[in-house]
């Protein structure tokens, strides 16, 4: 753990100044007349783990040329997008824990957590919506619908054991790789690169997404909930079907492909481990970290073309630090 | 029921071309390459019953001059904007009936219901933010941070039998007036009248919204499930103090009190029309017709001191209707 905090720490030297501000704006925004309302909030703020997506705006910007105050915004904006749909799929997965804390839905109730979700995403809006060039507020309007979709196709999939590996990009696409490819692209098309050079930082923000989801993916079958600070194994007990399991559905030995079927389809309960030790068996758990690597590959053949910068080898690093997540 | 359909004909008749732009904005807006998205989304369209709020955009607009296609775009994005709030309200309140139908939440569950709530407020910022003029955008975002605020202030109210008048004011100005004062503001404003006329307007929609929401308060206990379409009598079941209970646990016989304080306090059921007996007995009902007229005065005080028009005589009987429909 320690060495994983120092390596944030290093990803982040680059942006430190700029990530404080992010996270006063943060606060500053939503803070509210009433005092139960800041309670929520403040309890919240806890939500914020590792900043990926304010760091992707933030060192994106500084590779490209420089960080605005238009950065520190979109920063904020992303993570209150992404901390508002933290709250809702808690409620979604009825998820009890998150950082290492009860979730608000547990500790509120869900009444409390669909409306500060609610209160978070409009507060997302009502802060980009202030920026002078109103590109930012139509990209992140679009861009929470993609998620939003995205999160509908899962729901709509679950206990789907037929869903393809082309359904599953399509969900992750959307629900988690629209919006690495957003604080990308606005990260540089607000410090004013050409129109090409966006469009490579759209493509390369899309496949840190991509790795990241599949990591969490595996991670939701052999990580440690210590480690992550969250319920794990949600995805198996929800009926949601993953690389891993979409892998083994196909691959495994019939036995285990059919016992995984009923486990999935009908919501059979069965421990973690066992599981574990069929996608093991399969070949499973490697192909899904074969597969975030070669998505890891491309971001890091993007950035590998650019100047040497400090902010270009923070976001190698955070790669790095992707990929050993994910093994 | 055929008088009433009548009367909301002759409301929307200065511009009923209009309202159908906004249903055809309302659809094409929501349209997604996922079936099972539109087929949801088809649903939701049956929420829509008497288009209030985009009824007070366009009257409003053509009241002040002129109704653009931005009068169009926003009279879609508010109606879009509380149509999510209905759809979060009914997973909040564990609501089965909705304009005589199941209940996204009764028939697909919470999380479709929580998702779909937040797709349609996404994409309400979607369409608000790809106006010219940014000024309704900032509007929208800082109106549904006043809505979410109002219902996370009435969630923590909850059972709490000494909620006092002025805050219940200040929830229902927040979930409710806000909404529609911000409609009749836009309206007057991208009519490019002056900023009095436009701040008039607001209050006259403030004062509309008020009244509209102790209406409903009072048919909650007083309306038939049949007329009104869906589930009544949820504020006591779910311990929420409005404006006749406010006045009757003040105001009612002792024992009333208790028994009401115990009902409200401690979720302990009892038959609707027992709670309407008594709320009848202490002039609670007479109470809030009064409140509700006293504010429905001046939203008419302020259309009275308008040049006649078609549009300020719709707005006039959509008034009236109100009135009708408290008592």
């Amino acid at each position: 753990m320690i060495q994983t905090l120092s390596a944030l720490q290093t990803v982040h030297a680059p942006i430190a100044a700029e990530l404080e501000r992010v996270e006063h704006r943060f606060s500053e925004e939503l803070g509210s007349n009433f005092s139960f309302v800041n309670e929520l909030c403040e309890r919240v703020q806890r939500y914020r783990g590792k900043m990926l997506r304010p760091t992707l705006v933030l060192l994106t910007g500084r590779a490209c040329g420089g960080v605005s105050e238009d950065h520190v915004t979109i920063a904020a904006v992303v993570e209150m997008v992404h901390v508002a749909t933290l709250i809702h799929d808690d409620v979604l997965d009825e998820a009890g824990v998150r950082r290492g804390q009860a979730t608000i839905n547990a500790r509120e109730g869900n009444q409390a957590a669909v409306l500060l979700g609610d209160y978070l995403m409009s507060h997302a809006f009502h802060l980009v919506a202030g920026l002078d060039d109103p590109y930012a507020a139509r990209r992140m309007a679009a861009t929470t619908n993609t998620v939003c979709e995205g999160e509908l196709m899962q729901v709509h999939h679950r206990a789907d054991v037929h869903l393809s590996e082309e359904q599953y990009f399509e969900i992750i696409s959307r629900k988690t790789a629209a919006l690495t490819a957003t604080c990308c692209e606005l990260g540089a098309r607000y410090a004013g690169v050409s129109a090409d050079q966006v469009t490579a930082w759209e493509r390369f923000g899309a496949d840190v997404g991509v790795a990241f989801q599949i990591a969490d993916d595996v991670l939701d079958y052999t990580g440690s909930e210590d480690q992550m600070g969250k319920t794990l194994g949600r995805d198996l007990e929800l009926g949601e079907p993953t690389l891993p399991t979409i892998h083994a559905l196909r691959h495994a030995d019939p036995a285990v492909r059919q016992e995984l079927s009923s486990v999935l389809g009908n919501g059979h309960s069965i421990p973690r481990r066992r599981i574990c030790a069929w996608l093991e068996a399969a070949g499973s758990l490697e192909y899904s970290h074969r597969v975030a690597h070669g998505y890891i590959s491309r971001a890091r053949d993007h950035l590998l073309g650019l100047p040497r910068s400090p902010a270009r080898d923070a976001l190698l690093l955070a790669t790095d630090f992707m990929i050993r997540r994910a093994q």
